[in-house]
């Protein structure tokens, strides 16, 4: 099973912005860890703090993968564009977010991924992707997606 | 491990409503193979269409579980007091939909329960339960709110 | 053929508050001169000022009743919950109230009960379940629900 | 009985616009039916695209007729004069809709007639009519008006 | 000195409508009073229930009066189109009100043509009208509109 | 091939109003012009002022034109009766302005028709009339309407 | 017959700021020749710039004044405690303005002091004045506040 | 004659997206026929997911083309940036959609980049382009532009 | 004098919930005080979670309590219900609060309590009700509820 | 003890405003009868029109008293600076207001004070002032502000 | 070169207020070492809690002083009336703060002076009137002002 | 002493763009001679019209500068991912504007880096960039951040 991580803006900084709050683990660390954790999984990784490329690697990944994992970061909230990319491709794109995005500020509360998803993860911090890669293995299992 | 599953008001006719969309699993059909899923977790069960008895439930828990999963249906988006119920206890508390509530009525994008919750799953149907079991069993795990 | 009237918080108190504004006729009597009125109809009468309650009485009633007639008083504006339930029940759900609750505060416009009934009719008094009644009983007629 | 029906914009295309939905009765057709039911009440008829005919209408009913049943169709959600008209005649105006309005766009939700109407019936179709003459005759009746 | 007064919808009311509160004084009353008062001046008077009919009104005075007054009525919060018609002559337009309408509910604060009209007077009943044709009558002297 | 324009409120004036801005070409000049560019179609003209005119002449127009070119000047924010009418008919209407709306007041970037129309051309004078009889004439070749 | 005049913020400004647009009469040069058109009615005038001046303005006049003409500038979209003032005193306040404040910022659309007046002119420069002292005037008038 | 079209964010999946909606025809056929409608024009094209490319494009144009046809997706609803660069150039700039934007989620009801543009025209299809390249062609006739 | 206190959702928390900040007396200990500083009051004490519990608490109180001191906890903020309760008894009630509740989320300050009560204190910890009983003992006194 | 009362606009007309709803004692009279009711409490009164001379008496009072009782009258609800001096002081401020503040005009539910001050109390008249006094001699004893 | 400092209320409280946060220096200090670093400007220096103080002082700095640098503390967010002296003056105008408002209360984000002003300075602390100072000593040299 | 400018979208027409208004000065003229103003201060500069390379930019410009200067352009208004990227990087950000924002469109007054920035500076041209350069050398200098 192929899945592709996309991370947005700003998340390759992961492990070096307030490591006193947030740890200090680089997403590239997260990583080894989330696919030892998963052996059966390829899991391909892309980051990018444009836009667009974000939109190219979603519309990339039709009928390559099996499922794509989207940290949209700060384009969560603003981007229409990515919203459309997803609502366009027939892959699950599950939404995850590390933090609780409800405990910041107001304008974090909008999410023009949210509604286009297969389902959104948020506030587990690296364990919203573990649980996000979890959900992509189990969706062809008759327990998952039942009485969605 | 023990944990509570709390579903709030209507859940109790999962399986009956809508099943050629829904499907026709009843919840405790679903708690079935929830449990059958996870052996090693012991997990009770409370529904209740009252506001008031789902906050006795969450204040009860306090101290003698490890975590609560909770459906608070409709409340999700009235229920100021259930929210303080959650912050007000320290069992870590995940907030679950079965449904993708973002591509619902607008006012179905507020609740009052995720900023006080330790994480949100929502989009999954029955899996959405499961993610949530598997989020309590790994909280201990070093991967795992990492980076939150 | 049997019908069912749930009526919501405070409406116990029907013919005991503002006397000389609204009547001093409580609803037990109301109720019955409704079954005079309509002798051939079975009448049942649910009056609880617990939102649970009501959510509960919608969804027992569902196989066992032609109609509902729902007064959910000051839970029609805040419940989404009792909108879910007469969403879920396959018994059709007619909204009513005594008063014209567009000339009350501006809160009272809004009603989450509304779009998810069978028909609303407001503002006549005791006369607002007599029609109910009446426009249950002719569901079945070819002229009504023509051009709904 | 002298009572007056005033349909606003639109009305008259009642049966030819989207028969297969909402039936093929023209409102000639329900009116027919409506006095079948009704034999011992004169009904008169009133259709208008114009905002002022209707407004000149509801003026010229005073003294003349015990009710008017208004359908304003689009202009209920826009017309502050036709609102001001219903509140300046003596005649106990009931406001009444076909369709469930508020299942459509939120712009709906909004009534100026509402707040001045003597009572307002919406979702039953043609029966909305039927329910409407039933509530006029019944006016006298020491039952309605009751709690009011 | 020609000039042309424009009433809106249920202003043919006037003096019907409340008499109690509003006293029972016609508009051609106040008109024959008015005219008493201005002797000078010609005053001509135009009423209608139809939107169009006004904004055809205002459109036909262009070259032919030198000034209108206008009380659109309910018209006044919602009409775009005479606002525009106001904003296309060259005549000076004064907006009248015979009542204070910042006391009453909140959409008559809205005017669609304040911002178009040569000035507002409200506020002062049969007055306002008088206000305004001195406001018409003096318009040539250097005093007014001094400081504009 | 038979099409109708109707123009609403105040374009009666094109051409008077701030010719030293818009030009001083009446609608009537510009239709003999229109004519002498699309020689093939039959253009008839339609201009009201009055709202429920306009609702009537889209009304009768169904099934005797190809289709319909409707500039509701100031109704377009306004109408809902005329969006209605426009939905309840089977002609394609093509929304037209002659301005860019959208840099003049904020209420004039809501439009009650656009929704409802076949498509809308604003901002290019009186080629937006041109612009939209090659719409109409075209719909039936194999380009057009493609992706729509 | 006493009045007085009470001139808010800024307003010593007047014919100082903009002259070319405003003209050059200063307040002083206007009060002569409002003086000098109503030579029977004795004008006092009190200008401030402090809020608390304003209001203990509006004080004092209890009594002793037939009316007040507030022209309370920049403050008529600010001040509660203006308009409370207005309220508890027994003396008629006009508002005046010279300008037509609907076509400036949106923020001047509100005014605190309008519901608690007695009446309100805008938009005739010097000649606002000049129409609120006529209004004072006439309010013992038969024809004056008739149908307010 | 020269000309630009740009196209934004996932434009480059048309005819791929939803084949049985909006056909199959992806916009290099598109363009193929384009270009064949208008041989005397030389159409170049750009598409970028990109933001920054739309606006690199858009100022690179200046001096080099007589003009850009623009359908900017979901930058449309979210781009300040666009709408600069658009009214930064002299270059006349026609937004179009294919689809009719006013049906979709309201969000997209707001545009950044109308009130900049020469013109709009949305909701033909594929035909909205030709429209965009006919519009251009003609801006130097007498009769385009008239009562702009 | 007999009163009742009526405590809501959380409030049998008391002192357990952050006893850091909040301190850590349960609400019986704070009555045992409240009781001891006013020993010629007889204080009884209803808490509940459950919303109709509290309305059922504030009905039954009609006739038997010189007063009531109700801190609706999460309700105050989203319960129509409870307010309507408050309306239709006799009963004086006081909303009363332990915390500051302007400074907490902007929900919080909305109350659908306050205007139905006979008065309001809020941020005087325990503190409150002390005060809240003061105020129903002298509301017999002539300086009491003077000026109100 | 040394307490201060500060009064804002207006109160210093208490007892002259609609003596017959309010009573007819004047704040003087009622200080007197404070000052009675608690003889071991030095009050201190200042009462201010001027919003600054509001501002500098809150500031003059820091090191002076124990305690500030602050009705803020209209400023309340449109005074920034006064909030901002309120949080700048060491000394406790209570809010006070005779009426009841939720029953007025919505703009009176927002108060900039509310957020800084120890404490508010609304709705008792005369006796909302005792009771702040009661609540600044207690704030010593243990009781007080518990559970804060 | 003259130039005069106008703060606004409170902000002679610089230096007492919470000064393990923001320093220990008065306003009089900082202007010591304001005068010391820009030896040839004479700095004139206006503090008051009064708004209409504020306005009298950019009134009379008309003529006489080549800039103002303004701070009016929490009267940014609330005078309409300060922002129109701004306006009527010829003086350039500069807004200073030495926090970072937008990290405050949303209400602080809105300025009534921004938009007259000549340019805003905020969040360098007493550092944000030495920048003010050396805007407009610069504004005479070429590259000052180039490009606004 | 090294910092880094950092312009965003549009910012390369400095000078093309309305040279009339703005001036001819390109932004590379302008550089120049800011390097010349600051000999002592090592200026790198970035423009960019994507998004991604600004937040590139932002990031890569941490441990390396000693300050930015963004100026985001059309990106300010509306990109929460830039404003991570300040809130990110330890280097101290100043935000600049040439214009004074808050003159133009209301969505201009909203900016999503004010409140994660050091400072902010608008509307002085090409002196803001000057003004920041010289707050960025004295941030160590005791005069400034004093009291901020």
């Amino acid at each position: 099973m192929h899945i592709l991580i996309i991370n947005g803006p700003n998340l390759n900084l992961t492990g070096k912005r307030q490591p006193d709050v947030y740890g200090s683990a680089s997403f590239e660390e997260i990583l080894v860890e989330l696919r030892a954790l998963h052996p059966e999984v390829t899991i391909d990784y892309l980051q990018s703090n444009l836009e667009g490329e974000i939109i190219g690697g979603i519309q990339d990944a039709d009928g390559k993968y099996a499922g794509i994992i989207l940290n949209a970061g700060g384009y969560t909230h603003t981007s229409v564009a990515i919203g459309d990319a997803v609502a366009a491709v027939d892959v699950p794109v599950i939404e995850v977010h590390m933090s609780n995005v409800d405990r910041r500020e107001p304008f974090r509360k909008i999410s023009h991924i949210a509604a286009q998803s297969a389902g959104s993860i948020a506030g587990f911090g690296a364990g919203s992707y573990f649980l996000a890669v979890e959900a992509l293995k189990r969706r062809s299992e008759k327990y998952f997606l039942r009485n969605t």
